[in-house]
């Protein structure tokens, strides 16, 4: 949307690179090929990787941009469209990375708290942007690490009724009951980020993709540093995308695994919220978290407002098995010291 | 150096992974592993690419940060160092990004012009930094496109003499005769870049890092992305430091051309720069720029102020004559039309 673009990226043009045949390649200094063909830079935007996705989403390429993980894309919205002072307006607690990029891009970053730490008060929420005159709005969702979901219709309303650019950012959103769908297309001030690192199982490539109108892909592709997708990232997305079945069976097994974890937790007198991605996230005493570190079993802790609270990703069977023995053994150890 | 850093930096900490040894590791939200274990982040800091490049350069590894090619390096600095408003300089032509990153992080650009395209009046150039309060002095050395060089004593003299953070971009100078070494211990306003898409042939990868002092490192990783740098280029990276012979005999190589080309490009008529880069730069009529394109010859041409000039890049024995050969057609088939 121009409206909300930075006037300095208005007159600025993408970087085009034409791919063009040829017998010597000479015009990018690029250096000698001694370790399969890695000599060349690769392609500007990720043409392959690109084309095939947008057959799987029903998309066209024009609506996607891939960066190096969700990270980069948040940076890249905030690049086309956030001036020094302007403000970015999400809700807490939420992922904290959120805060960070908008004091690096020069940005003001407000947060409204969630009620319970699970509920949105979507009304309040549009208000709380508008008032602040927020530039851009961020949604993790579901979110993280709460792990709690808006529905599409909250979503929408948001994106409707907020004076702002609106990033919508799904790394989770593949756990979730929700179809992956999004109304990019009806509403331009809406961006929505997903990730490979998450439910494809791919966090060590750095990747993740953006879905917006062809409009907002252009401006964004004119803050996009050339060749940001390195050649060995574009292919493994590839094989990726080839091994859809793979990535739908994990997610059912993790699927499932929350279930029977969110069970067990309870029946051990823990109170997980309900999740709609591959965490768990729940309040409990600093002994067990230190037990569990202690047996190699690694969980997150939150310090600040969230101290006491842990978030606990759901693993294969097998892993989520060991968790629960160490739970156990905590907790009879704990019953034994007394 | 603390003095330059952005206010808004200073309070920031960075961001720290602890890795520690682990049974199951439920702490990331990490997706289930189908492929080659790249389901888990990369280091962070990519250790062991980082230790082992420090060894071979006589440094710390507190001394060097690794990013997605120099691009990324570049927008670290401004986003460390430069409040929005704040002034870049640097010369011209040189580096078209310059202006762009600077452009994209809020910043003023400015260009002093190079005498005949050629040498820096590097009183004039400290001059034109302090007068217009430079935060952030860019100088790509040897220059981009021109393929000239500064002195050691000249870039230690603009480091001691400007108020303002120096990044020094090296991407070409394991191609020139200067030795491969800085001065960021003494000079804590100095930050030197190279790349691995050049002399080690490894664009494909986007791999570059950052020399400079302790203590800017460690502001520089305050603005830095959690585990920025794939797994896969910290891999193939590790692989080009086990491979130095190869990357120097390629450098030799490359120079022996580099002085060939510019000897043939001089008896066929043209004037290229005396270059210390894998590339020439040189003015040509337009016609030789498209009878190269057409017969799949592909080399750089500018616009702009530099409309007329050409950058010319280095191949290999066998690509050059290729060049050469198309070059005489060129010029046959001129003489013809006459």
């Amino acid at each position: 949307m121009l409206k909300y673009l930075r006037r300095e990226i208005r007159d600025l043009e993408a970087y085009e690179v034409k791919e063009r045949d040829y017998v010597v390649k000479l015009d990018a200094n690029e250096g000698v090929d001694w370790l399969d063909g890695l000599n060349r830079y690769p392609v500007d935007r990720s043409d392959a990787l690109r084309d095939k996705l947008a057959r799987q989403l029903g998309k066209t390429p024009g609506e996607l941009v891939f960066g190096n993980g969700s990270s980069e894309l948040i940076e890249l919205v905030f690049k086309a469209y956030l001036e020094a002072g302007e403000t970015v307006v999400s809700f807490s607690p939420t992922f904290s990375m959120y805060r960070i990029f908008t004091l690096i891009h020069k940005g003001r970053y407000l947060e409204m708290p969630l009620k319970d730490m699970v509920s949105l008060d979507v009304e309040a929420f549009i208000a709380f942007a508008n008032e602040n005159r927020a530039k851009v709005v961020l949604i993790s969702n579901p979110n993280n690490p709460t792990g709690t979901i808006l529905s599409p219709e909250a979503i929408e309303k948001i994106v409707r009724e907020v004076d702002a650019m609106v990033v919508i950012d799904e790394a989770y959103i593949e756990f979730s009951d929700q179809p992956l769908t999004d109304k990019t297309r009806d509403y331009p001030n809406a961006v929505v980020l997903r990730t490979f690192s998450k439910a494809y199982g791919l966090a060590g490539i750095r990747l993740g993709y953006m879905i917006a109108h062809e409009e907002v892909i252009g401006y964004i592709n004119r803050v996009r540093s050339p060749y940001n997708l390195n050649v060995l990232t574009q292919g493994v997305g590839l094989k990726a995308l080839e091994s859809v079945a793979i990535a739908r069976e994990n997610i059912q097994m993790i699927k499932e695994e929350r279930e029977r974890m969110a069970k067990v937790l309870r029946d051990k007198g823990f109170d997980p919220l309900p999740s709609q991605a591959n965490f768990l996230f729940f309040q409990a005493k600093k002994g067990l978290y230190r037990y569990l570190a202690d047996q190699g079993v690694l969980i997150r802790g939150f310090g600040g407002d969230l101290e006491g609270y842990y978030r606990l990703t759901i693993g294969t069977p097998k892993e989520n098995d060991i968790v629960i023995n160490a739970i156990e053994e905590a907790q009879n150890e704990r019953s034994q010291d007394r």
